[in-house]
């Protein structure tokens, strides 16, 4: 068992979610990577929030100095956002030869170049929350030249152009999303697409190896946009998404930020709402998306653990994650006795009677019909007779279907398809 | 920089697909991970393939045995597939102290257990090829407990069932996929699920830390459906997939793969033809896709060298993985000077000669018209006109548009968006 101190600076919605899930889930965490997350430190200019996370007196501060310079502390965790004092706690720390973890879009996008040189910044939590795309480029494409790179990442944005979809203009759009905590009093930075050129000049740094700065980029945002463009547009094929385009051909380098019409086939235009996706075409493994909520203090904060579980076995050295082990009891479940529901493919003779004598059979095992459909008419014939029922056991349903399969009106081995509702 | 020895065993398409990339982007791969690949050993039964691939005879042999004894050699490739000589091989390169790099779903699903316990394997590349979904539940997701995981995992089963969808029944879908490389000429492990199943057990081993074997779920194919049922399914809101499903509920694990119908609104109804794609659902993150194409040499062969050097880093310690440094001359695109398409919605009066005189306008910047769609009608008032260009500059664009809008026939100013076709 290996020991690491950690240091956390900010409690907002991100720094409290990685207090939370550090405190509930330490020892599975320390199973799954023999590591064991310590938080000796915990910082934030309101000393009200210590109460409400249970945070002891002893290692609140208000003061992010004891953080940086506590030598128990290895890892600092900075979640204040923003550019000022971000920048200096960051500097600080990495003179200080700590490791750190943020979730700090704008600062990197501004001052990536110059803080990754002075030491190990890990930063999966910049970019799309929980969905490890930081992970996906720079380590499980290692193989790959990146081409393309598509990507719907502000989730206030989408969530209004979903909105608009459906009627909304703007103005009533962006009200419902701020009503539903997806957009702030604010909005700017994310409706005029700044937040999500933040993201493309980290995606660019992982996919192309460059860092370029927002206000070098084309960005454009989405408050011009009336429904009918985006009813238009479909009307053409497409639908409008905010998006954040990178391309590479050769040694010119495409970077921009704005509304755009994308084809409806497209794998990105299904994002609705205030999910993320990135569409990623690597040379070797060609178009690859991940999709997931971009934002959220327990997302964020999962891509933070991840982070803190990363750079403590880096600094720690030699050792790598591990496969949590299972409760003791658990156990498979008998696949016969899962309550699901059932699409039922009848080939019946198609006459007077047919049904009720089925439906009778189904009822004495105890399954209820939820809906029939017998689509074809040949009377006298043999037609496809397809029944969805309510929940039941497979194990009674094989009976059922056993015994229907004997009837003399049933012309063909009756097809189940089980139905999944996730 | 350091070196580390590899030796390959088996050069079907993944292997010949891994020794390629080696060759070609050895040096990339040394900038993004400080380590240098170096293959000190390739075998294969068939002596023929060495010249095809331009492998020196001095480090080709047909004996595995060679390979596993090479001292040089730190980490082996095992890319032969099925279960005999794969588990000697694996077994006894372990005993040795060499690292494992397999994409053998298979033997894993068999004999993970057994054969995890004996030392360090990467099996990035066992499940759905160049989609990192190892990493991400084993790395990404370590803050979360996993609940569910959902996924279309199999290509073939998946090609077969869109093909059905447009009309074609079972057995001509089956050839069409054998006619394109997408389906075996013995196609059982496919389309009877036992391919998903073996994927399935690795998953669950992951995401719920158990190794349960294949014979002990749920396993049925698609071999029985009609295209009859795909389009009733679809009349009730439904697509039918191939899924594999694993929940866990308090201490009962339910693992299963068989043909579902899953709602249209779902993520993963619309990964179609030869694609896969992987539904996760952790306590943090919430729900996350990941898509990507499951098989084929190259994307297959991309997992492959992620492991490599995950495996490379792991046996040499202390580094990690860098950016790639961009060429010297990448330079940042003009971004008014890109040919793309546009969407563009004038506000003009709805009296004659106003298109002409628009379209005069854009004729004279080189700019040609796709299609036009003026929806409504209101004689003397202003109304939106729609049209849709084809490729133009930016540049172009914006010069005819502030002429256009100085026209007395244009109500409100022009508004244009991007087309983006990937």
């Amino acid at each position: 068992m290996k020991e690491i101190g950690i240091g956390i600076i900010g409690l907002g919605t991100v720094g409290s979610g990685v207090w939370e899930i550090i405190r509930q889930k330490g020892k599975e965490l320390l199973a799954r990577s023999d590591v064991e997350l310590q938080v000796l430190r915990v910082c934030d200019k309101d000393s009200t929030r210590k109460e409400a996370l249970g945070i002891s007196g002893s290692i609140f501060t208000d003061s992010w100095e004891k953080v940086v310079r506590d030598p128990r502390v290895s890892i600092v965790v900075e979640l204040i956002g923003g550019m000022h004092p971000a920048k200096e706690i960051i500097t600080s720390a990495l003179q200080e030869g700590k490791y750190i973890v943020t979730a700090n879009k704008a600062l990197l996008a501004a001052c990536g170049e110059e803080l990754l040189g002075k030491g190990e910044i890990f930063f999966e939590a910049s970019v799309m929350g929980g969905v490890p795309v930081v992970k996906t480029i720079k380590e499980g494409l290692v193989a790959n030249r990146i081409e393309k790179i598509l990507g719907v990442i502000n989730g206030t944005a989408n969530y209004i152009l979903t909105s608009m979809e459906k009627g909304s203009d703007y103005k009533e759009a962006l009200q419902e999303a701020q009503e539903k905590g997806f957009a702030e009093a604010d909005p700017t930075l994310d409706v005029e697409g700044w937040d999500s050129a933040y993201k493309l000049s980290i995606l660019a740094y992982l996919s192309f190896g460059v860092w370029i700065k927002p206000e070098d980029m084309l960005v454009e945002g989405i408050s011009k946009l009336m429904p009918g463009d985006i009813e238009y547009a479909r009307q053409l094929g497409y639908t409008v998404k905010l998006l954040a385009i990178g391309k590479k051909k050769g040694d010119l380098l495409e970077l921009r930020v704005h509304p755009a019409l994308l084809p409806l086939s497209h794998s990105l235009s299904g994002v609705k709402g205030e999910f993320n996706a990135l569409f990623i075409k690597g040379d070797e493994v060609g178009e690859i998306t991940l999709q997931g909520k971009g934002a959220g203090s327990r997302p964020t904060a999962s891509a933070v653990v991840s982070d803190l579980v990363e750079a403590a076995l880096f600094n720690l050295k030699g050792t790598t994650h591990a496969i949590l082990p299972p409760s003791a009891s658990l156990r498979l479940a008998d696949a016969q006795n899962l309550p699901l529901r059932y699409y039922i493919r009848f080939t019946a003779l198609d006459k007077p009677g047919v049904l009720s004598r089925i439906a009778g059979v189904l009822g004495e095992k105890g399954i209820s019909i939820a809906s029939v459909v017998q689509i074809e008419r040949k009377e006298g014939e043999a037609v496809p007779i397809i029944m969805m029922t309510h929940e039941a056991r497979e194990r009674n349903l094989k009976e059922a279907l056993s015994e229907i399969d004997k009837l003399s009106i049933i012309k063909k081995e009756t097809l189940f398809i089980r139905v999944e509702n996730f």
